[in-house]
């Protein structure tokens, strides 16, 4: 099974509103709530799929019980660990006009000691059952940097993947732990390297121990490089939507491929295809079904280099 | 005592961004949550200025014990009557480049039958000790339109004058109860009579029940319209800010006015002062006490026409 890690966790709220008017008031015309983190995403991304798919991660609070209560409803299995303080929440702003969506991320509270050992224990445990761990999204105020890297060192101990998708110090300090897969977006990418070349940046980003790094590059598509070689996917088709959802529709189609054991290029049309399908949808860790299996098909993923030993 | 009646009780949260930037993402700097709606801000500013006054409406769910903590916290008299459903959140992003805010206003639960029977029997209990009634902010969904009405009436059966601060069915639907006092603003005055001309559209107001009609012209000040006599009180200067905050301040100060029996030029002169003061405050409910104190010998009050009997 895959097992997806939300440190973050969060109620998204979501505000569907007639036009967003800076400065403004405005009737929220639709309220809508469930459980969210990108993690969380993944794992309902998965699910949706078919592919087994548990949550783990910290939620604590009045928040965290609405988190909960929703994962249940969505049948998640939910390993989330209790922590003091209450869960944060995301607000998001749907404008009818337009469809387009503005997005307010709460920090979440700061994580005590004792719930982050908690956490690792449950982590510990959890991830013997695990041949995909996937660790996305920021790292909760209080948590060390370097949380990531140990829950990758600890799953490799246990044998599994690992799939990384988190920015800034939080990456960083997660390299020399050696994921099996990086999944930054370009300016992750250059915020961290420094580099804007997609391939410079990938080439430093392993060379620090990132076995495989997937660039997302929103409508140009996905650049990865791995020990297998490099490729480039391209969607059909631009579409204009939800990033967010995206990101983690792409995470959950590699975290599907490492389970199944997929060729690298099988890998990237699924997850060009499984983006693309999520970005019209405004709630992410919803695709449309019907465009991803259009979709699948008809990605061109070409190779860009020969294969670069790691 | 003042009684404040609050049907559509929120938790009122303030999130703080760099900037507000239409279809992106946002890091929220610092959040912050307290209970709200238009009759718990007036309470607020009266218990700061020293009023007695006492709050109730209907609050439920997790979100209703957040509005009572915070009553408890802030030492407001909680006489909130439960109901069943959570009560809603409204969402104020403030930029921190301009200062301003951009408001997303949740309706609000449906209220059903046995919870507004429990606060009607609430009210008349509550009402017996009251001087001065306010009830303010729209209606919550299921309701009747006529709700405010009843509760004018159960008001002046107990010998207690009422402020109605709301728009569109509930006010119309409240006039023939003859309320004391109605404080619309220039959209909702234009939005329930149809006259742009403030003079036509109070006497219109009053004609179909108002008692006196406070006309809140935002920057241009108060005109009001009594039994007593037609004022224009303007604030000495203009600000920006807090809309929100200043018609719950200067529905603060009208009442306040009403309890100690204040002559109207007094009232209004306040009620520019008080409103003016909250401007700045990036909270209903809030005001800054030495503008105030500065504000309110120097606002000029001007009579504009001879009583009109009524």
């Amino acid at each position: 099974m895959i097992l997806t890690v939300t440190l973050n966790a969060a109620l998204d709220v979501t505000y569907e509103v007639d036009a967003l008017v800076p400065h403004g008031s405005h009737r929220v015309r639709e309220a809508c709530a469930r459980a969210g983190g990108k993690g969380i995403n993944v794992a309902r991304v998965l699910s949706a799929l078919g592919v087994p798919a548990v949550v783990t991660g910290l939620a604590g609070g009045t928040t965290g019980r609405a988190i909960r209560d929703d994962l249940r409803a969505a049948q998640l299995p939910d390993e989330l660990v209790p922590m003091a303080g209450d869960s944060r929440r995301t607000v998001t702003i749907v404008s009818r006009d337009d469809g387009d969506a503005t997005v307010f991320n709460e920090s979440g509270p700061h994580v005590d000691m004792a719930s982050w050992a908690d956490f690792a224990a449950r982590f510990a445990a959890l991830v013997r059952d695990a041949q995909v761990v996937v660790l996305s999204g920021s790292l909760p105020p209080g948590l060390p940097s370097d949380a990531y890297g140990r829950l990758i060192r600890l799953s490799a101990e246990a044998g599994a993947h690992t799939i990384l998708d988190t920015s800034g110090p939080a990456l960083l300090a997660a390299l020399d732990a050696c994921p099996t897969v990086i999944k930054p977006n370009a300016a992750e990418i250059t915020e961290v390297t420094g580099h804007d070349d997609v391939e410079a940046a990938a080439g430093s980003l392993r060379a620090l121990g990132a076995r495989s790094v997937v660039a997302s590059r929103g409508p140009e598509g996905l650049y990865a490089v791995t020990p297998e070689g490099s490729w480039h996917a391209t969607p059909p088709r631009l579409l204009a939507g939800n990033p967010t959802g995206a990101g983690d529709a792409c995470v959950a189609a590699i975290a599907a491929g490492l389970l199944a054991g997929d060729p690298w290029p099988t890998v990237l049309r699924e997850a060009v295809a499984l983006s693309a399908a999520a970005v019209p949808c405004p709630l992410a860790g919803d695709f449309d079904a019907a465009l991803y299996q259009q979709l699948r098909t008809t990605v061109p993923v070409e190779r860009t280099h020969a294969p670069v030993s790691h």
